[in-house]
């Protein structure tokens, strides 16, 4: 049974450098802690994992913030580690401690006992994806999406999160030949990843390189931008005669958008320390052309604070990536609305209208006066 | 009784431009505890507050690096929170937690009642400037120190150190009025206190903006650099007849480099994700005619990988900044070798001499390549 027809594909145009009505806006970890049916519906499925793992929660808990909000998008509900955990290093959550491995990857043993994992172990994620595709039934295309390579190996090497990557680190530097073995791993499997998620349903790819802006100059070209490109180089342009625009956000990569620029992808995501009016002269031209769609990036703090701060903060971000392209016969510089990182479960949720509200009413009147 | 003539003034000549012999090196955070012997001094003061506000104790902890390394500058050991701390806040450390304020400044009452604290608070510090240049006796200049007006915002207003900072950020957006007030008493403790390291015996000062990294663009050149801007105006050039070089240290600053060469400093101090020869050409001219000295950046992490790695990466480092200046009747671009944030308290020490020998080494043949 094919898919509904999609109701609003603003999102997906804005990816290819189409002119769109106004800036479409969706926001990373959406559907999270911030929302009250969240926390109930992860209160009935007892863990994060049994949230994440189960079909019928996972599709819930992505439509939440749809049913609250008029954004453009929806992103799978999953976890960032669900990759390394079907290799079999154990993924577990402890309490106000974020995710865990069982078994951290240390050794050269332990590098040469790595493997692309058979993806049947990931396939609650694949149905995870066609049932929210069938449950949006068109109103928003539907976002797949894995960690980096490198992101990945942070905390695979790590164990779990970091203040200072000194094991992954300590890796790169005295043993690059395991560190390039662990990310070609990690690499083909997210390609087989996120493959999968684009014949699921998924209408488009983002690649979360979280941990990249952590590397040294050069480290970063060499240890995690190369094996993003590797990934890029496995996707599938077009499934079921749609494009499917790949997006890559590294948090803390904007002193490298110019080498990103140079990935097989259609959008850069960015944090909120770009100038969004600089990242366009640098690397904001034609998707598919000479240059990128931008995504972001209003810091998620704003969302803390009063709504004139929210109003006046959200402005601030449009108008500095500026007049947008509104040429419906060409292709051009186009700027998809987003936070700079994930929302914070702190964000009282009326917050969130006031956002939305804003970026709609203020990227229309912006296409008026141009 | 004046202090005794400078046998090594590469540092201070780098700073301001001039031809050395090779690349000075000293290392943030050099006397710390990594060090056995820091560890034992630490040890007898009982506590790191015990350590810091102790004239003998912080003397003997200043020198402990300069006696294992050939370093070319030594930096004042003391806390980055004794301004706030002599505003009344109430520092004190809580075991491996980092440091925390007794009262946060969170409403608008908090914010009232700052002001520019007594300089006499701070004698311990002032008194152990003046006996670690005695100790010095000359060997290497010594640089005096402070947090910037925002990083010392960010503990102030989280009472301690922070991962998300939204308490100073809710602050920030929401009530602009109160965190430039906050700021403008910052701005002028930190300037009187480093007038007076300056007139103790501080050859060179610097500003660690350790937290401006997390603001948004614009926030940062609002909150943070007119605010570093604030306290350079406010600092005498010189002192007994010495140019007293100014460094401006900001961690994630790489992007707004172009806006740090317009602060009245000598020198910037970069991290690890700058590329030194891309920083170079766009700000590392001549000091104090168009451009900055580069201080920076290799990665600390790097200190935790092999000899042979430490060789490598220092070498990268100095290839990047490229060839150095040489030429002894004028200024121009000069690098400082640093690591690009504070040593590892699990850096080996051995490994510290391979990095002092290898940058000392390599920037000579350097020299004689031009």
């Amino acid at each position: 049974m094919p898919f509904a027809p999609l109701q609003n594909d603003t999102f997906l145009r804005a990816c290819l450098g189409q002119a769109t009505e106004y800036a479409p806006i969706w926001l990373m970890r959406q559907a999270g802690r911030y929302l009250p049916e969240y926390r109930a519906t992860r209160a009935r499925a007892g863990s994060f994992m049994g949230l994440a793992t189960n079909v019928d929660y996972a599709t819930e808990v992505t439509l939440q913030p749809l049913d609250r909000y008029a954004l453009d998008a929806a992103i799978l509900f999953s976890d960032i580690l669900t990759v390394p955990d079907a290799m079999g290093l154990g993924l577990h959550f402890v309490n106000g401690e974020g995710p865990r491995f069982e078994r951290a990857v240390r050794t050269e043993a332990d590098v040469a006992a790595l493997a692309v994992p058979d993806m049947e172990r990931l396939r609650y994620v694949f149905d995870a994806v066609t049932s929210i595709r069938r449950a949006l039934g068109g109103r928003v295309p539907l976002i797949g999406f894995s960690g980096s390579p490198w992101t990945l190996a942070c905390y695979m090497v790590e164990g779990g999160g970091s203040d200072d990557y000194h094991h992954v680190k300590r890796m790169l530097y005295s043993r690059p030949d395991l560190m390039h073995r662990l990310l070609a791993v990690n690499a083909d499997a997210v390609a087989h990843y996120l493959r999968q998620q684009i014949e699921a349903g998924a209408q488009s790819v983002m690649v979360f390189d979280s941990w990249g802006g952590v590397l040294a100059d050069g480290a970063f070209h060499t240890f995690s931008l190369a094996y993003t490109r590797r990934v890029l180089e496995q996707l599938p342009r077009e499934h079921a005669g749609q494009v499917i625009p790949r997006i890559v956000f590294t948090k803390g990569g904007g002193q490298w958008l110019e080498a990103m620029a140079e990935l097989d992808c259609d959008v850069l995501g960015l944090d909120w320390t770009v100038n969004l009016g600089a990242a366009r002269q640098r690397v904001g031209g034609v998707p598919g052309g000479p240059g990128k769609a931008l995504q972001g990036n209003l810091d998620p703090a704003v969302l803390l604070a009063t709504p004139e701060a929210i109003e006046r903060e959200a402005v601030g971000v449009l108008e500095s990536f500026g007049p947008p392209h509104t040429d419906p016969s060409r292709r051009g510089p186009t700027h998809i609305f987003n936070l700079g990182h994930g929302i914070s479960l702190h964000t009282p949720p009326e917050h969130v209208h006031v956002l939305v509200e804003t970026v709609h009413r203020h990227s229309r009147q912006m296409r008026q006066r141009t």
